[in-house]
């Protein structure tokens, strides 16, 4: 695989620092140059990061000498692709700039997520979606593209839903989040609000969810997608852990359900190991049989690529034979988003988009 | 109100040290002996606690300077009243050795709260159940007695459904709950493995909460409890917060519902003003409207009795027309515990039970 | 007392929602404005504070109503007191302006504390410093004048070491603080960085607690402070604790050391009980015995005055009889901020300050 | 090199979890057999571990299977080696068992590490000291022996005093800790004493550190150890952080000191490159310039080998030229326990101890 050059849009917040750490080292890879908004341009990344940085790796030398840009295209490097970690009001703006200037972007901002022609990709569900570039591109007379992924509350859902949705069918969900501090990015919560507590509420969160969830579990049909359809409740909550959403869902299915099985279509759940990325970890889908499992601090960064996997544990009937109860955790700044990001640009290398 | 002689039974667990601080000022209790299991009899109550107390008041000097005895009624003081925050297996063979010697117990155990003719009591919900002590006493031929409180997840939760289900009727429950640490006892969830961390079961919790409400909401009909009929699923955590369960419910009701008449009827359940009783809030159940609350840290105290209230929040449709979605915390070592049994042996007081 | 009216200025941090608190029963002084920065002015405080609160009683209903001001004397309403909670930078332009305009201010922020005319108080420790305020009046021709408090760092410092500065005399001091997440304000420190961690700097906390110890302990002659004369040194630390810093001292003293002689003069340091004012605690110094105390939750609110008491922990030898090594908490938002300015202020009133 | 069999002794704690996650897969070293007390002995160690595994990984399949062997050297294997991770009351009266019957025991429990003839050994200060093996094995006339690693508080700060005690001599030092929950080992500290807290108390460990400090800095003469001579004051206390003790040290020198030097000879402080051990850091001290560093969560885990190096920060002058303050942070359950035992047992192979 040739290298393909790389900037990072949005290079401060707790996603940008998990793409950096990520995609340094990344094979496929070269950081070209990076950006973030005109409050931290100008600035060498590593003075910008001095009370922000939140990872336990340093730094890389090179990136921690580079001086972060303004997000204008005609400033930053020219580049194959964009990562972009930018709040959804500046990516509303900026990601067209950066399509239109001939950027691949592959983005984890909600800005485009549920606009018709911009596919949002989870690769081990609907990677077909990504024929929406080609309608996107031709609409919109753009040399680049916009590729998103989900946010963070939604990518362990949809990947445990995808095979209880093929074999069962959904009728109804009600799921409930317990989420991570780093979910709200930096600075985000305040300590002083979230230590000895629960916040029962996360701005636009739970519509969030819902409709992407429906969006990337919908067919791919002619020229736009056909959403999945099912009722969803969702209650979303911010608690005092670092990384890692843990989440319930209590689904009622279309079909009678045996636990067994449901166990073994989750656990069977295919990952991506024909296509060679290096982000796709090999069981994208964990189940573990301990009641008390899985938990945030001990299955965050699960799996044969750290971070990349969602562990489902108490798999058990609901009060129905047509129902599941159970619940999971992914990695919400791994899986969840710097992760994602990379697993769709490395998609993106293979399928010929970039 | 002439005061009343007691004996704490479990006294230096979390639920214990919470009774001491209540019961100690208390203007209708005198605290006459205090015993706890053979590892802390014999220890003067201070030097037990020398680690363990972890409330921000102080040990009362009186109490500092008791010695601990073993849980005997021969050793124990004779009292009217035995507070009881005895773990089930220990309460299992002690409680009724207290009532055969003429304590009327107030207890907190989960060993006899299911048991047919003992009473499972919520003041503001079910105080007609003290019935079933006549038929106890009778039917085993014991001088004292024993009523029960439910589990502190139950309580709170009982509370909320109690409007709802004799306005709308309940037909099924989905709930999921966020319980503090303190839910545990004394050394209780170790640090090492709560910090950073939520742990997604407790064991015998779910079980219980699907009972004990059934049996709460359930109506004396001659001399037993007919229990309450509906469906309900549960998912119990815990997460790092010191004090006051955090819980959801999803309820499908019989019949359809109007959000603004449910926060109604929530808002309007009634206290138990007439009877005087210290510890009874006037506001049992508190709604607040702002889309962040209830938080743990700040609601765990709300009420005019501190602690004894339940704050409900985020009222809002389910998925059709007969559904609610909602939140709640109660304080789960007051509500949920000391003061659940101190309300009770109030009211068995001026129910002349004691 | 004729109730004194008064005004908040930086009405929406942790201490202007402390002195909201406990200024709004308060007996002595009647809340007629409150006022914040630009980004703030124009708000109702309820919709201000939703997502920033972090008290557990309620925002008083009336003040809850109120607009927030824009700080400006000729906006804010007239009043005999002004209570600052501003930081430094933006105290430094806007208390003289209300000095200027015949307000008396009380004020938390550092901007004034080490100028020369400007008294530092701590009312048990250097009452007669006020007398700086003559000073300023007449040197600076304001119908107004500031009085300052010290840093939440430097209280109970100062308060531990004056009764062992009198008694014993002190040469050097090595001190270390924990101090808690609500002494950096709000937004503060994020949740995502203090969790599971400690930081081991604060901007400017170590120099502030070194010189604001030195005046509060220096001797009034003629028209100035004559500082104390000692050497020090401070490393300050923040731990994920919400209220309560936690400080050791290891103290070289000038005079040989008895230690239940350290424990008698800081057990009988003296409040101000003789002069009636109502956030004066009747122990201004508690001294525990335990091994294990103190400990910021558990001690944080202790004393006559809840958070106003400052208790002393492990007082024993150094490694010389010339020295003292001690721990210590004390509330950082209550004695160390909020609490303090209130004091000062009714300290102001008996002196005819005000 | 050959590999070697190895036990290990109090497999179920923390740093038992620890030794088996490091010496599974260790190229040195094979885990033959496993033992704990009586309460876990007869279980399978993943059935002993459901509710107390504390890391990330996963426990090794072979070991899970393992069936828990009681602690004596009749029912547990034979091996070269035995790592000891006990109580010490335990280890008081096992690991003289055990020695006599043929292990050489590394261990990391405090019963014998202030004994005359038992080495107490940070490879990178004081590898000659294992002299003391040839005397006890002389002295006891035992086919074992019994080597002992430092207490977690003492390591970090033993190897940041070395190279200034060598440089500059020590005369005094003052010294802090905020110690990791990880450290009390399990169940340790409740979660619910140690949240939203400090306890600023740990039994004996402000004894140990000091006692031990002087050892490993002592000079082996002849047939014993000259104990360095300086005095030293110590508060150790508890802070909500799961893994990682920070320290301050204010140390008073015997030389002048410049920082630049100090700095210098911390920062060229020598690995053990030569003897290639596995487990010997390239960089046993790493220097950070940052005022905010080191921070637990950030650089617990720092060095070539994780967890293994000590991060110092903040190395500024005291209050006159011969004073240094700085802190440190050091992994308390890896260099501080299992990793410690590790190099030890790494330095006795190339010795030929083993």
């Amino acid at each position: 695989m040739k290298k393909r050059s790389c900037v990072i849009l949005g290079c401060s917040g707790t996603v940008g620092q998990r793409l950096i750490e990520a995609l340094y080292p990344h094979p496929w890879f070269d950081i070209v140059d990076i950006a973030a908004s005109q409050r931290s341009a100008g600035q060498k990344y590593k003075d910008r990061m001095r009370d922000s940085w939140y990872l336990s790796s340093d730094i890389p030398d090179e990136i921690a000498e580079m001086v972060i840009k303004p997000m204008d295209p005609k400033v930053v490097e020219e580049a194959d692709l964009a990562f972009s970690a930018l709040p959804s009001g500046i990516a509303k703006e900026v990601e067209p700039e950066f399509a239109k200037a001939g950027y691949v972007l592959t983005s984890n901002a909600s800005a485009f997520r549920m606009t018709e022609d911009v596919p949002l990709i989870i690769p081990e569900i609907n990677a077909d979606h990504l024929q929406l570039i080609d309608i996107q591109k031709e609409q919109r007379n753009w040399p680049g593209a916009i590729c998103t992924d989900p946010n963070c509350t939604t990518i362990g859902l949809a990947m445990v839903f995808k095979p209880i949705y093929d074999r069962f069918g959904i009728e109804e969900a009600i799921m409930n989040t317990w989420q991570a501090i780093s979910g709200a990015g930096l600075p985000g919560v305040p300590g002083l609000l979230i230590t000895d507590n629960v916040i029962p509420y996360i701005s636009g969160e739970e519509e969030k969810v819902i409709s992407e969830v429906h969006k990337i579990l919908g067919k791919f049909e002619d020229d736009h997608i056909v959403k999945a359809d099912f009722k969803m409740a969702a209650t979303c909550t911010r608690v005092p852990t670092i990384d890692g959403h843990f989440e319930t869902a209590y689904i009622k299915t279309k079909e009678p359900v045996d636990i067994e099985e449901v166990k073994k279509v989750i656990r069977e759940f295919p990952g991506l190991d024909s296509l060679g990325l290096p982000y796709a970890p090999k069981d994208p889908l964990i189940v573990r049989e301990e009641m008390n499992r899985p938990q945030p601090r001990l299955d965050r960064m699960a799996g044969s690529v750290p971070g990349m996997s969602v562990t489902v544990g108490r798999i058990r009937p609901g009060l129905d034979e047509k129902s599941i109860n159970l619940c999971l955790i992914s990695h919400n700044t791994i899986r969840g988003a710097a992760g994602a990001v990379i697993l769709n640009a490395e998609l993106m290398c293979v399928k010929n988009y970039v």
